[in-house]
């Protein structure tokens, strides 16, 4: 709809006011006419062009008759050269067309557009029809805004959202372009002003960058040049504690670019969404303030921050190196390099003994079509690796983000080993090409039970494009979904099979091995802890709690069903068994032996923890099983001794690792949402 | 999606379970397979069915053959009259079909259904299909809550909603029935339970109540029985600070009748939504905790608050009474009188000298199939009124809410003299059959402004149903929308029509009076501060600061066209001249004769502030040109002298009063958002 604006003429003086192409002034004629007006007549410069509404009955009858609702749409179509140069009069005749009054009108007619890449080319095209609106989908439209969570310095860091200036200009390229284009004449007349504007709310999450001096004309002031300016030579033109801002006008056809940063993710209390506007105020007269005569507007939607699925191509590897896991390094060093990825190693000083690199932090990214960085979600959990994230990992083009816990107690649960994503998936005909992020919680019956803090759930479940799925993993000790469940990916059907830890696969393993004459063989074999298939067998307790074990990983299982569209075939399940361990509250589960799920996945290499399992013909019978149900994928299976470092301190191989994925080639803003 | 359940049997002892009819029990048959199975066979009692996947390509063939993937899928088709009662038994064979060992499965079936009114005809229907899933419109569905925020008592008051008992029992009749309809065996086979839980964020916005003794079978409880129950014997069975609670199982066919109630309406932080699930739990042996085997759940969503446009039939006038409105308060009384509503007058100890009955709240109501009332919305202003909403209109059936500002400033925009509702209205296609609320707030533009506090906006906003608008209202002295807008019935168009205090209409009156020899008239006849029309028309000060006004109002003016769908044909302009006091920081407006605009509409009844214009042949001249704009409509103007009581204290009829009125016939649930 074309914007209109309601403007009254005054046959007792000359009225002026600045147009702007692409709207219609409307002027009620009733309002102003002399008193006994019947008729009126209009002329005006060739570029001003009108429409009179009711049309007059006889449409070429001049002077028109004039009813109580005439109004007079007014129009232009080029821009002016000077202040004031376009004129329209109205003259108003009485019973006998005798004039009673003639009304002036002089009109400074002027072109601006606030510009975005609504159409998401990474080009800030012109005036986009959608630039003030956002829609999801592939046929969607709306700009882009990166959280500006990185930081350009790499020691004495702030992250860039948190200082309200620009810090170094390669900060510009985390920054969304937005372009004011004016045409007109080289000043506009007396009075008018441009004025950047946004909502109190806005202000908490966005910021404005123009550069300070810009007096370039005709030409677009591209950003090789602008990278080249000082960094006092850019200004914040609205954002935190500044609402609202003149910007200015340059003459001429110009455009005048501005940089816009995000400042903080999608959360409960805000949707992503950012509206800036753009208005042309009209001078009221001496004494009175300014009302606005045109405004623009363009609306971002801030980037969710986005996980990696163990099906993406691993970019680095993180372990931490401690006092007792030397071949344990070496093991996850030989993997990393069959893999072509980077190892990267925590050490000493800075881990101080905390070992669980999967627990502290999560890597996701965040995505524009000007740019993307990779993001770390520093957990609330803070053991000894809490400063790991800031320290070690935030720095150029790769951010940091976090929630803090307020009046809810951390627990075990709020480790993200207990946060993993799916590959990508078709639920019922919904598609979730980005995966669905899956987190641990209690059962919704406990009356007690531990759970994931609501901020961080509020933060997931904000994202919006992994809509996560809550599982139960409060049955576990440590409280983890890593603990039962993974992702490898797979050559056939849906790309990937979930992996589950099955107490009762488990049992079969063992029963077959009893039943083929090897019921001596031992589980652990060689070491103090070393037991024997017969027994393991006869053991009623032990296999009480692994029929409760199964039961709750099968309602685990039940739910990933469900929400990722699985069928039986997409999932293996794994020979794990577990043990309940006897707390005063709950009784709560551990692997047995190093749990096998609880791998590290790079590519098609798996690093799986060595079960120690009984041994037929000098080979682990439970790595052979294992190996049978993975290689047929094309998957290979390395088997890492874990068990001292960090089986025996209740983790495994993929909570002592993490791994920086590629980003999802998928779009976030081409979800149907 | 029909619920699948994950289940593993035994050839080594019984397995027993309980289903849930409607849905599907699915048995790993490898899993629980002694070593070398390769065939099985299936045998059942006669309720019992089931099918095997994958389909064994001989699909006859008995015994079937065992695969790594073979899934039996049992299902039941009726009740069970006793605890397991019902069999089903899996033979495997070896390779020469010798058997190798048979897992025996005891089932008990029942049927379990949540059920609430997801249909919206005030009925609980039993099991519909959408129970757990709400969707707007005439074909949406899902059930409807209504926020408790009455009072039983009229005096030592307090919010149902505040109160985690039943008050007494009329406090049912404000709850959502949700009934609990089971089936089966007298009762559940040991160690199983029946829960209902909800999470922690929903715990803050909903109670649920039972009777604490409910024995009858195989009928429905109904309310009117329950009525006669003491309220000890209602108990909370989740809400605040209670997530899950068991709930009894009757045995036979029951229903166990619940009772609902909202605590709170949607807000920023909370979209309205509310799910309650009930799940039965299934014994997993001793220590262990049970996990539940079958989970049903049903979504509320809150009614909104709603309110109600002057088109809307009037049910009761509120004014107040003090030691000087003695003649106002009579015209109030004649008016409401011919339209037959009712009057109820605030009396001086409790209003202390406050008269600004519009100010301080705003009437609205809430709406569910099963029952409606209105609700006062408190303002934040807090006059010498603030008292009265609670005090003098909370009582049954008549809701409160209010919202307190929070490191916010309030101030004169916090008034509900600028909070409004349009008549319904369709807007580029887009239908808004309640209405759209209006606000006034500083122009975007401005650089300090007063705007009405972020509180009261989001919750304006997060209604819904009344998407608002804001308005340019900061220009005036006092600030308030109804200073220069307002609604009235017509027969034709849109049903009415839009209302706006025009300087320009103003001038137009007075220049005819002067064109035609009444130069000499003189403003406010006979008063102090009478002014002749030529005086008037003389003042360039006067005139100027009447343009600036005119500018403001057509700012509003092209707003509301558009957000209304409005044309110039439904507006009409009032004559009305403002003038600007001089404010230390900031110019502002306030009505230079009684503000005709700010009248109170009661059906085709208008009481209009008289405003003392100049007459001719003893009648006034504006009263005249204002009744040939409003008389044509059918509408009956009374000009009421509220010169002293009102005007000179900055307010008029509509300020000093308040209507409640009926509620809109259209259903909010019926709007397609």
């Amino acid at each position: 709809m074309v914007p209109r604006r309601s403007f009254t003429i005054d046959t007792e003086k000359t009225t002026r006011t600045t147009y702007v192409l692409g709207t219609e002034l409307t002027v009620n004629l009733n309002r102003c006419a002399p008193p006994q007006s019947k008729f009126f007549s209009i002329k005006c410069s060739p570029n001003v062009h009108y429409k009179i509404t009711p049309q007059a009955k006889d449409g070429n009858a001049v002077p028109y008759p004039l009813t109580p609702n005439s109004v007079l749409i007014v129009t232009m179509d080029a821009v002016s050269k000077t202040a004031n140069d376009s004129k329209l009069s109205v003259r108003y005749y009485g019973e006998k067309t005798e004039a009673l009054g003639d009304a002036l009108l002089h009109l400074t007619a002027v072109e601006i557009s606030l510009d975005v890449d609504a159409d998401r080319d990474s080009v800030v095209e012109k005036n986009n029809p959608n630039k003030g609106s956002w829609k999801w989908g592939p046929n969607g439209h709306g700009a882009i805004l990166l959280v500006n969570c990185d930081s350009e310095s790499t020691y004495k860091k702030t992250l860039d959202s948190e200082v309200d200036e620009i810090s170094k200009v390669s900060d510009l390229q985390d920054m969304s372009k937005m372009i004011l284009r004016t045409n007109g004449p080289a000043e506009l007349p007396e009075g008018y002003k441009l004025t950047m504007h946004i909502s109190q709310t806005t202000s908490e999450n966005v910021r404005v960058f123009r550069p300070r001096t810009n007096v370039q004309k005709d030409n677009v002031l591209c950003s090789h040049k602008l990278l080249k300016l000082f960094l006092k030579d850019y200004i914040m033109v609205v954002g935190t504690d500044m609402l609202t801002q003149e910007v200015p006008y340059l003459g001429g056809k110009t455009e005048l670019e501005f940089f816009v940063e995000g400042l903080h993710f999608p959360d409960k209390d805000f949707d992503g969404l950012i509206t800036i506007n753009l208005s042309l105020l009209e001078p009221c007269g001496k004494d009175f303030p300014e009302t606005p005569v045109f405004t623009d507007k363009v609306v971002f939607h801030v980037s969710p921050w986005i996980m990696t699925p163990n099906t993406l191509k691993p970019v680095e590897v993180y372990v931490c190196s401690t006092n007792d896991n030397y071949s344990f390094l070496k093991s996850i060093k030989n993997l990393v390099e069959k893999c072509g990825s980077k190892l990267k190693i925590c050490h000493e000083y800075m881990n101080r003994g905390d070992r669980w690199m999967q627990d502290e932090l999560e890597f996701g990214y965040i995505d524009s079509p000007h740019h993307q960085f990779p993001v770390v979600l520093d957990s609330p959990r803070d053991g000894d690796l809490q400063d790991f994230p800031y320290e070690s990992i935030l720095g150029p083009d790769f951010g940091y983000v976090t929630r803090h816990a307020l009046n809810e107690e951390v627990s075990s649960l709020d480790s993200f080993g207990n946060l993993e994503v799916s590959p990508p998936v078709t639920v019922n005909g919904k598609s979730y090409p980005l995966g669905r992020i899956i987190i641990g919680v209690a059962f919704p019956t406990a009356t007690r039970g531990r759970n994931m803090t609501q901020v961080v759930q509020d933060f997931l479940w904000a994202q919006k494009v992994q809509e996560p799925i809550a599982l139960y993993s409060d049955w576990l000790v440590v409280g983890h979904v890593d603990e039962f469940m993974t992702f490898v990916p797979a050559p056939d059907r849906k790309k990937f099979r979930l992996l589950l830890a099955s107490p009762d696969a488990g049992y079969k393993v063992f029963k077959s091995l009893q039943n083929n004459g090897h019921g001596k063989a031992e589980m652990f074999p060689g070491l103090p802890e070393a037991i024997s298939v017969n027994e393991i067998l006869s053991d009623k307790k032990l296999q009480a709690e692994n029929r409760y074990v199964q039961n709750c990983i099968d309602w685990n299982r039940d739910v990933l069903k469900k929400e990722l569209g699985l069928d039986d075939e997409d999932i293996i399940d794994l020979p794990i068994l577990f043990k309940v361990l006897e707390e005063k509250t709950h009784p709560r589960a551990v692997a047995y032996y190093p749990d096998m799920v609880n791998m590290i996945v790079l590519g098609d290499q798996l690093g799986i923890p060595k079960p120690f399992g009984p041994k037929v013909k000098g080979r682990c019978a439970l790595e052979i099983e294992v190996c049978s149900l993975l290689e047929p994928l094309g998957l290979k299976c390395t088997f890492i001794d874990d068990l001292a470092p960090y089986h025996k301190l209740l983790g495994e191989v993929h909570c002592g690792s993490n791994v920086l994925r590629e980003p999802s080639p998928f779009k976030w803003w081409n979800l149907e949402l």
